[in-house]
């Protein structure tokens, strides 16, 4: 089974521990006929694999989170799904905390990914359009107008997620997730971290009959 | 004297007490000939204020402030004139957070104002499209995407200036100011601050030839 999961620009793919993307729009590297589990966030998307693959199956219904949150994202309930306790991070485009404590979600939010920030900046003034430095000291005050940016951005960052977060463990996905990772010492980060929720949902279906 | 700070989209004006705003365009209710002092952070406002009125004083040379912040706005630097110590945040399009001991400007940095957030999550995804919910609870983990935004952004700014101003008085001005300076016990808000400071700098003018 290839497990899909459908975000806003890419389609990832998964398979026996072998992950790749591909561009939403074209699906080059799997095989006609191949079996497919998916999720999608991405109504465009999930028309395109269907057409390729109209057996693929849709795992939506297949996860049992524990939440009252309204409108959890699909993807948010798959990284939660794949653990038990700790704090969820899937730092992409925007940066999604779920916090996690024995099977159940009490609750998340939401903040604007590292790219995200910048271009908020640049928006509001040409003056406030400079790149982000990574390695800017937290600890002191800035003293000029990139670091002033850059602190703004990564400690309110970090403050918020050490806050949320306690002593829990954190697990880390998406794009700038290694990076933030780095910040905190109860912490991993896994690349397939949202694969693994999906595995879980895939043990809940019935076996495939091989109709392809 | 009539003050003048020119900001992005806005003359800001000042006299006797009394504040108003015009649109960078068209300078309707000041009495020609009037003598008037300025700030700018916003060249084609400049030029727009000179043309009107040709004496107006440039303010920027008297200034002094004790910083080795490099290209702190002007606005910056008048707000922070105003006061000796404490915390100066100007929550505009921008939010701005300033450090001030003992008449020394310690170091600032630069979050994206409330609208701007609000854009960026928008632009990120037309699901992240919400209104910001003022009355976010924000002792317990948010519960819906509105809730989820309106957390991250707002306690990410409030942990930020908390962090900032430790036991330090907090002097809010700019549009959103007087919103977020009910969030914290020290701290007034002053939509004159900016004045405050050009004020002082106004003393180091030489006396003015009345040639209007």
């Amino acid at each position: 089974m290839i497990l899909c999961d459908i975000g806003n620009s890419y389609f990832h793919f998964y398979e026996n521990g072998r992950m790749w993307r591909e561009e939403i729009g074209k699906i080059s590297n799997v095989p006609e006929g191949s079996p497919i589990a998916y999720i999608s966030v991405n109504d465009k998307g999930e028309r395109k694999l269907l057409n390729a693959f109209p057996h693929a199956i849709n795992l939506s219904s297949y996860f049992y989170l524990d939440t009252i949150y309204e409108g959890l994202g699909i993807d948010r309930i798959a990284a939660c799904s794949a653990i038990s306790d700790g704090v969820v991070i899937d730092a992409g485009s925007a940066i999604t905390i779920d916090i996690m404590q024995n099977g159940v979600h009490l609750g998340g939010y939401i903040l604007p990914g590292l790219q995200g920030y910048l271009r908020c900046y640049r928006r509001i003034s040409s003056r406030l359009g400079q790149g982000l430095n990574l390695a800017v000291d937290l600890s002191t005050f800035p003293q000029n107008t990139q670091d002033g940016i850059s602190y703004g951005i990564l400690k309110s960052m970090l403050m918020m997620i050490k806050n949320s977060s306690k002593s829990k463990m954190i697990y880390f996905t998406g794009g700038d997730g290694k990076f933030l990772s780095r910040y905190f010492d109860h912490a991993l980060y896994d690349a397939s971290l949202v694969f693994k929720g999906m595995m879980k949902a895939c043990e809940r279906l019935e076996p495939i009959s091989k109709t392809g």
